[in-house]
């Protein structure tokens, strides 16, 4: 069974932009300084990076069979015109579902992250959900619906921006000793997620068989 | 020369310290989590740590000739009751010296951040300064007067609490590459500081000179 699990490229203060919608060009650094190309699947955009960093997000973009997405995101890539370069379903997480994407790889919901997770879940048939960007990761990690953090730490500290997790009131998430791969302008590191309120709670229960 | 080196045993989210000064048995939990005995200066207090992290800690024992802190770390522990567990001078950096410290391990500096580096320099002899903690972190990377970070990377999420670095108006720091070294608990990271603005400045008006 596939597995839930929250990506970043993150500075080392906590960052995944900086103020202003600024540092993109560092966070992403990583994905166009090397020699490795990794395609993508929209036409003409491959990203060259170390073979360290290469064989990570090979890895990635072979185990993820859907992802879950904000409404924020998809506006801001404007529907990644079309296509993702991960080429698989995105559901995309809404109050209301945009006109003129009813035939397209983009799936709307708006009855909620649980109900996101568990469409997600189906179109990936059986591969990973990655989950994108902070606020969606967030909403996973409250519901208890996150197995795993997937960091890609970047040496830089921008000083300010948007938090990749920002302030939740859950407790301490306990999480895994980390895969650690170094790149090159980037750690990348992995995570499991061992323990976090919700997901106790949600353990109980089904022991209780409620 | 030694060097000017910032600390923190930090959450992934950034925090060292979670809500309401909470947290601490989870983001220091390596610093007794394993059978490697690490000696301090404080009679009968020694940590237990996992190999791999002892390695590191006994090198920084090593390398570090002073530290310089905070008047409100300096406070909260109680002036470490007389000796700081490193063992080395103190430089504290305040706006009122108190009283019945004049014969101890502890200078205070009331005159800002660049006299307090200075001085711990002097009492360092040629080995590095740590500094402790964001706040004093802060002051220097703004100063231009860090070369390196220490970071004790671990694997919980706080989400909220006392960030290490918190918001500076400085735009991007880049740093280098990290050594990295993996413990029990806790990922060891070192990298070091290779561009802020006041660095920068700080090049060109020796080039220039001035």
């Amino acid at each position: 069974m596939g597995e839930v699990v929250a990506g970043a490229s993150m500075s080392l203060d906590g960052f995944v932009a900086g103020p202003g919608e600024s540092g993109f060009d560092l966070l992403f650094g990583w994905t166009g300084n090397g020699t490795e190309e990794v395609p993508t699947a929209q036409p003409g955009r491959a990203l060259r990076m170390s073979p360290a960093s290469a064989k990570v997000v090979r890895a990635q973009l072979e185990s993820t069979g859907a992802l879950l997405v904000g409404r924020r995101l998809f506006d801001l890539t404007s529907g990644w015109g079309g296509t993702h370069p991960f080429g698989v379903p995105v559901v995309v997480v809404t109050h209301e579902p945009p006109a003129g994407w009813e035939d397209s790889p983009f799936t709307f919901v708006t009855e909620g992250i649980e109900v996101a997770v568990a469409r997600a879940k189906e179109l990936a048939d059986g591969r990973d959900v990655g989950v994108n960007a902070g606020e969606m990761a967030r909403q996973c990690l409250t519901a208890g619906l996150l197995d795993a953090l997937r960091i890609d730490l970047v040496p830089v500290l921008l000083g300010g921006g948007v938090p990749f997790f920002g302030e939740f009131g859950l407790g301490p998430v306990r999480l895994g000793e980390p895969d650690i791969v170094p790149g090159e302008s980037v750690t990348h590191l992995r995570y499991r997620v061992v323990g976090t309120n919700s997901r106790s709670f949600a353990c109980v229960s089904s022991f209780a068989g409620v």
